[in-house]
């Protein structure tokens, strides 16, 4: 197997959460939630022609994951399922993938909504949201077929956060 | 700004493409193309219950990225963009996301189709591909709005391989 590869973020993301407690757990839970990207400078000229994209995706480093097992319980089941087929933060590579709506740029600062991340979480990221690239006609979501509507409704608990998070000081 | 993260990959990802040059640039241009995953046997058991899913997420390192620029010429475009308006791999942290089909699982090693991937990959993580979670009604699609449709035919040349890719030895 290859050896490790190392990012460095290009930004942290800001939201209302800031204890995995309470948060939604997918941004169909989280709609119109507002939040803020802080780009690096050094990266801000990457954002150029970005305003012209409603969505965006995120992806992220779930810095307070501790660790990983190969079978999670998720949110939405009662049920130990394999880690990739679920979105759970503790799995082996602990990166994070929401779409978010994005409302405005200002300077190096994205205004965004639909937010579903922990705040402080770094950014890895950004793509623009394509749905001729990124949308497929999936006729099977497995597991998650009776349960992904949901996750609208559904908050996250301290299952996935780093043990010192787990129990208040 | 957060320090480096690193990640280990927990597979290589094989696809008919060889050579960066005359690769499909999305999904879409690759329908039906076919390539394996091999996962890890270490990170087997996280494969349960993946086989219930038409359709997977895999993030994966643009191995050969030859470090980046903030403006690039995209495939689909003959103007210089934000990089973070683009799919292009030269980018800050060179994180590839794809939606591929799921065909069946052996083991560990995952047939697939619609692969726009060059072969030898270091796979970094998969997600179930969940339009719940991941379809959102994007109105505005910037400069790709007219431009997108055309990924299905343009493909990719040795822009955005590393410097002994781009000239044959």
């Amino acid at each position: 197997m290859a050896d490790r590869i190392s990012f460095r973020p290009i930004g942290i993301i800001h939201s209302p959460f800031t204890n995995p407690a309470g948060m939604p757990i997918q941004p169909t839970g989280a709609e119109g939630v507002p939040g803020r990207v802080v780009i690096d400078p050094a990266c801000r000229d990457g954002l150029k022609d970005l305003d012209g994209f409603s969505h965006i995706h995120l992806l992220y480093a779930f810095h307070l994951a501790d660790g990983f097992t190969l079978h999670v319980k998720p949110f939405l089941d009662n049920r130990l399922r394999g880690v990739f087929s679920t979105r759970a933060p503790r799995r082996p590579n602990a990166i994070g993938l929401s779409v978010v709506r994005l409302v405005r740029i200002e300077e190096n600062i994205l205004h965004i909504e639909d937010v579903d991340v922990i705040d402080g979480t770094p950014l890895l990221d950004i793509k623009p949201y394509v749905p001729a690239f990124d949308v497929r006609p999936a006729e099977r979501t497995g597991w998650l077929a009776t349960r992904a509507e949901g996750a609208a409704d559904v908050r996250s608990d301290r299952r996935f956060a780093a043990p010192d998070e787990r129990e208040p000081h």
